[in-house]
């Protein structure tokens, strides 16, 4: 693939001064993985920070674009700009065409404080683990209050991308997901706030009330500990949407008071700043001592003179010299 | 989690005995990232580099199991010794339960040379790709001659699991999955052996036909390089078991004749050697400095101070020191 080059700091500048354009042109940087991704990164510094995190999961099928949807309008309705990642770990393939993403959310397509982006793992470097962060500072950079990262799934995978979040939206629909299934999910822990769509389905009562008797058996009970509220919607009619931001606001107030906000904004640039450590080992690996250097470990270990651990010692200890 | 010691020795030479107890310990060892897996894999490295390791994929409904069921009693037919895997990695959880693994292929279950076992991501070290082939690597040393891996889905991580195999076979189901939608999934690059299960249902020929004219625009129809067939099965009936088979061994015989089962077993260790070296250095990396080394350059970040590449580079740095 050839590599354009790019004027960092215009882009920058353009996308703090709210162009969609330059915007999507940095997250596909990030996509990409560009070669000057470190440069994008250091202008973006300074202007990254501000922006509140809100993770939103699921099974495919409980309406996590039509409630993201809502939300997105909801803090519209507060003069909030709002950037959303859709995040699809399933997928081999980038959606982040433009037109996709359009007719995705068409509520919000031509609104100029919305940034609306679908990833997918394309398999380079570390892959969603090493791209989200990145396009969740490349919005904040740009000035959005809020970022919603809709991921799909209740897979290993979207576990780890919620842990990415300030808060952490578990949706679930009746009869999909009830709390055995969650607490198996793990979904269980990572829930800040958990909401029960299409709730004019029969079984929605029961799934709330299996929810909370779940929550009620976790260790989250002690005096101070946040306590997950079950929200009941009816998204595609924005039914309970109120709630759920309520919800979401008395989240926030909570992190904020008790400092968990702060702790969890360090762990997530931990992960950040280890993953791009990783990444850039894992390519120093692969180059050391040429191909040739892996691979005559991988015909010792073939030919059964040593075994994987032992040449793993070997390529780490070639690192250092 | 409260860790056994394990007569590491003693294992071994029970696994190689044909102990299914000892194989069973061996893989959980694996997958629990046990402190004594370095000494289990230096004990299995001269037993190991025998077996023939054939990857099935495809989406859930297609039939993978009653395949894999299927081909297994095929191979048990030659008198062959066999280990499956069946890995999710959609689930952070495992499904490694004795019980649920016979239910699964109770066809199998009372026969002491087969080896069946489930496998899902719990999120240690390197996850899937840590644990795969190093079970693998268990069930080989253990005397299997074939070891079918099978894999739910078609999503990046499926593809990965697939890139482990000496043969992949890519199951489809008439009306699942078109020609197309395997182009846009990446599996006809995998697909060594083409599967459309379920075949006496409405569409099977035109799911062939799709199958075999994207498979005719591929790169891969030059003179000498292998021309993946399309077989037709109802697996649950035992119809088309024969030509799979057929299908395996030519390609078998093929990668065999002209050096890529060599390449294919080289990749495969260079991968895993590399997955082990990372997760030694992302451990590495995590106790570095104390917790604290790594949080100070995450607030260094999250101030506007640096940017997570060059806070990266530090990490890295004194990696080396």
């Amino acid at each position: 693939m050839a590599r354009r080059s790019v004027d960092v700091p215009a882009l920058v500048e353009s996308a703090g001064a709210g162009s969609p354009r330059a915007v999507a042109r940095l997250i596909s940087l990030v996509e990409d993985g560009h070669e000057s991704l470190r440069q994008v990164m250091a202008a973006l510094a300074p202007h990254a920070g501000n922006a509140w995190v809100i993770g939103i999961t699921g099974s495919p099928g409980v309406g996590k674009s039509t409630t993201t949807t809502a939300l997105v309008g909801a803090f519209r309705e507060r003069g909030l700009r709002v950037g959303v990642l859709a995040v699809d770990p399933s997928s081999p393939f980038s959606g982040g065409a433009l037109l996709g993403d359009r007719i995705r959310m068409q509520d919000h397509a031509l609104d100029p404080e919305v940034y609306i982006r679908s990833m997918a793992s394309r398999g380079h470097l570390g892959g969603l683990s090493f791209t989200t962060p990145q396009a969740i500072r490349v919005l904040d950079a740009a000035g959005c209050d809020v970022v919603l990262v809709e991921t799909v799934g209740v897979g290993q995978s979207e576990v780890e991308i919620a842990g990415l979040a300030d808060t952490s939206v578990v949706l679930l629909a009746p009869g999909m997901g009830d709390g055995i299934q969650a607490a198996k999910a793990g979904i269980l822990e990572i829930g800040d706030v958990f909401v029960v769509n299409k709730a004019d389905r029969d079984g929605a009562d029961a799934t709330v009330r299996d929810l909370r008797h779940m929550i009620s058996l976790g260790d989250r009970t002690e005096p101070g500990l946040w306590r997950p509220p079950v929200v009941k919607t009816v998204a595609a009619q924005k039914v309970g949407i109120d709630e759920v931001m309520e919800a979401l606001d008395k989240h926030r107030a909570h992190i904020e008071e008790n400092g968990d906000l702060v702790q969890r904004r360090e762990r997530r640039v931990v992960d950040e700043i280890e993953t791009i450590a990783l990444a850039a080992l894992r390519a120093r690996l692969g180059h050391l001592g040429g191909h040739d250097g892996v691979t005559a470990l991988a015909r010792d270990v073939i030919a059964g003179r040593t075994d994987p651990y032992a040449a793993a010692d070997r390529l780490v200890e070639q690192l250092g010299t």
